[in-house]
């Protein structure tokens, strides 16, 4: 058919099936642009993708790499012969490279570097030490550094006689050094304009103000609000001077945690999912969390369970429990969303436990009101049995109070208790409110039965 | 207490009150360091903050403000005297101050604007046009361009004469334009020191690659991972130079949007929430998305009203009822999650319905008939009736089919009809979901009804 001939997916198919030279295949997706063949790569299996990776040179198929989420680039090389991903991972900016091979097993990742030449294999050793999410993890190794003893035309002539090597240099910073490694300050590129090229440069730099290679996100994020500087050069106890970390690998990984935020907090845990993976891994990965809510909601339900003489007498209320457990849900959310915002925007810290909970019990109990208002002229309506109202309704208000107080508090006490507040506040929040919910309908039900049945 | 007497808080309110000087207020904040300070300012209420603001140095009162989110800023100024506020907004970057002000009312933005000198007036009112995520809203009007016939020695000499003209100019290239506007080309900062300085600077610009002032966020997004520079210039239609938009600004806003879409599948809709900000603002904006819920909550509890006989002959299926609801929603909201990841790493498109919807409905067939094992065990185990498990387990596993195809197309549909698919594709999922899971436990119960009762 002509239109499916058109289907750059089936196209770049073909062209694998045939396997036609790598020039062919990357002119064709050159062609493309860079979003619609992001998105056809996207669109192959993972085996195809594998397939595609092979049968492109190593730097073109770093740069498709690059674009890739670095869990689903494990995922990709990860089964790829140790021989074939070892060129892609050898073209990669050091940053990058530890990023994605420490997201492999260990005997995967020692396979890679056992392949790599000399001098990247010792490096991604040194580096796969640090969490991803450290100055040590985030930091790139491709850096420009002189010992004092040299002049500013000495700097400049190596600089200008070495472009090729520095094409990772996108910083514009020269770091001084004595001894090789200790770091002595730094030199902005555009300050050597104004210098007299015969100065030494160890005369001139200015000190650097550094990071150690533990430094975690968060704190690299205030740095960078306070110092207006593209880089900051780690430095380890010693002083000796490991990489840098760029204000655009700092500004990424906030980014990247918080996309990973909002997947754990929907119920996509324990790794990325892109539907170009292999149904079971996403079918098992999704189940993990379902399995664990299905118990808390077996849990909650039991509250039902036990008060079913009373459900018996009012069949109506069951009508009303899905709706104050989902608008109970809704409130309590609201509540856990501005919880997580003000964590991340330093508003809020693990401490403020009771500042947060007295400012969402008021609006818990402004919003509860006027929502119990709404249900339980709803349930009166329907019925017409003004008492029917008034539990529906006080129970809603009642247990949107106890939504909120819950939303607001639990990520800042799940953060004091080192627990992940993406993952867990959610699960905690609905099974809670649900079995309050529940048990205040219920009870509040079989308190006037007699006016209601 | 001396506990309170070292709350910061409780010392800035004290400050403030005494209408002390503004250097002690900034010797204080300063010696706080900023994660505390910017924890100790959100915890003031707001007309806290805009007394702190007027308290301190303008410049001072923009660093303070560079920290905090722009809505809360304008809700901020809004209510500040625009005398008052006219001189923070003075001392803020362009990009920002313009950012800033277009989230006022517009007579609120003129009042201040009125009050700027009539340079940075005129250049807020070319910029206040665009949308903030428009090239055109992005973009920093501080940059250095100067005439081709310029040589070497004169920019740089200009450079060095003026150095505290460019406190802003953390950018490092410099434009070459003729008749004063006319983008010809760019030369990189650290060019210059390999350059002779009698060189005319028209003679070794390179063209530029340049954006229109209307470009969107996700094509510059496209823009920087494809050109690996610091900042691009924006030129309208004559190819007279704008501004130029740094990778900075747009990392920072894809972050922001990021976070507002987080915020708003939660249900914070209408603007940001802080917890400083008054009750009644709070509330409402939340009462908005609730009131909305609570009619579609109705609605779908309506298909319960409509099989009372069937619920009234078997009562334990109203302990069934929230949990198909819930775990429906947990499967179909984890299905909206990896649409709206693939609509942002650009895997899937509005076009990929269809085989999104394959894709879905294979891994909701597997986990649908995996948790109906689960619950139908569950309820077999509890009323010692196989048939009630066959219902409910049946129900479950049907219902998850439905919701993971909803949930992972409802967001592509939404996109393709220009709609917001993080606002509107939780509500629509849930009701969609309840209404279809309470009729299918239903009906399937009434079609075996003998056997259950």
């Amino acid at each position: 058919m002509e239109s499916s001939e058109r289907d750059p997916r089936k196209l770049i198919r073909r062209m694998l099936a045939e396997n036609g030279p790598a020039s062919a295949l990357e002119a064709f997706l050159d062609n493309l642009g860079a979003t619609d063949s992001l998105h056809a790569v996207f669109s192959l299996s993972e085996d195809e993708q594998r397939k595609l990776l092979s049968s492109l040179t190593p730097d073109r198929a770093a740069a498709l790499v690059e674009d890739l989420p670095d869990g689903h680039v494990a995922d990709l090389i990860e089964d790829m012969a140790p021989e074939d991903a070892a060129p892609i991972v050898e073209e990669l900016a050091s940053d990058h490279r530890v990023d994605v091979l420490s997201e492999l097993d260990s005997a995967d990742a020692n396979a890679i570097i056992a392949e790599l030449d000399e001098e990247d294999a010792s490096e991604v050793r040194e580096l796969i030490i640090y969490e991803p999410d450290q100055a040590g993890g985030l930091m790139m190794t491709e850096f420009a550094s002189y010992p004092m003893a040299k002049t500013v035309r000495e700097v400049i002539e190596d600089l200008t006689g070495n472009a090729v090597d520095y094409q990772f240099l996108t910083v514009h910073y020269i770091y001084v050094v004595v001894k090789a490694k200790k770091l002595k300050g730094v030199i902005r590129l555009r300050d050597l304009v104004f210098a007299d090229h015969e100065l030494r440069i160890g005369g001139f730099a200015t000190p650097a103000v550094t990071v150690a290679p533990d430094t975690g996100l968060d704190e690299l994020e205030v740095f960078f609000a306070e110092h207006d500087i593209a880089a900051v050069p780690v430095v380890d106890d010693r002083g000796f001077l490991l990489g840098i970390v760029r204000r655009r690998a700092v500004l990424e990984a906030i980014a990247e945690r918080a996309e990973a935020d909002h997947l754990k907090a929907a119920g996509i845990i324990g790794g990325d999912e892109l539907r170009s993976m292999p149904v079971l891994t996403r079918s098992r990965r999704r189940f993990a969390w379902l399995s664990m809510n299905i118990g808390l909601n077996i849990l909650a339900a039991s509250i039902i369970a036990i008060h079913e003489d009373t459900l018996t007498a009012v069949i109506a209320l069951a009508v009303f429990l899905p709706i104050v457990s989902d608008m109970s849900g809704c409130s309590g959310n609201q509540a856990v969303a501005v919880s997580m915002r003000e964590l991340t925007l330093g508003a809020a810290t693990p401490k403020d436990v009771l500042r947060v909970w007295r400012k969402e019990a008021i609006v818990g109990l402004i919003n509860g009101i006027a929502l119990g208002i709404l249900l339980g002229a709803a349930a009166w309506a329907w019925k017409g049995n003004p008492v029917l109202g008034l539990v529906v309704g006080g129970a809603l208000a009642a247990n949107t109070i106890v939504a909120v107080s819950i939303g607001g508090t639990v990520p800042l006490l799940l953060r004091r208790l080192k627990f992940d507040p993406a993952v867990a506040s959610g699960p905690l929040l609905t099974t809670v409110t649900d079995m309050c919910g529940f048990f205040l309908l219920l009870s509040f039900a079989s308190m006037v039965l007699p006016a209601l049945s």
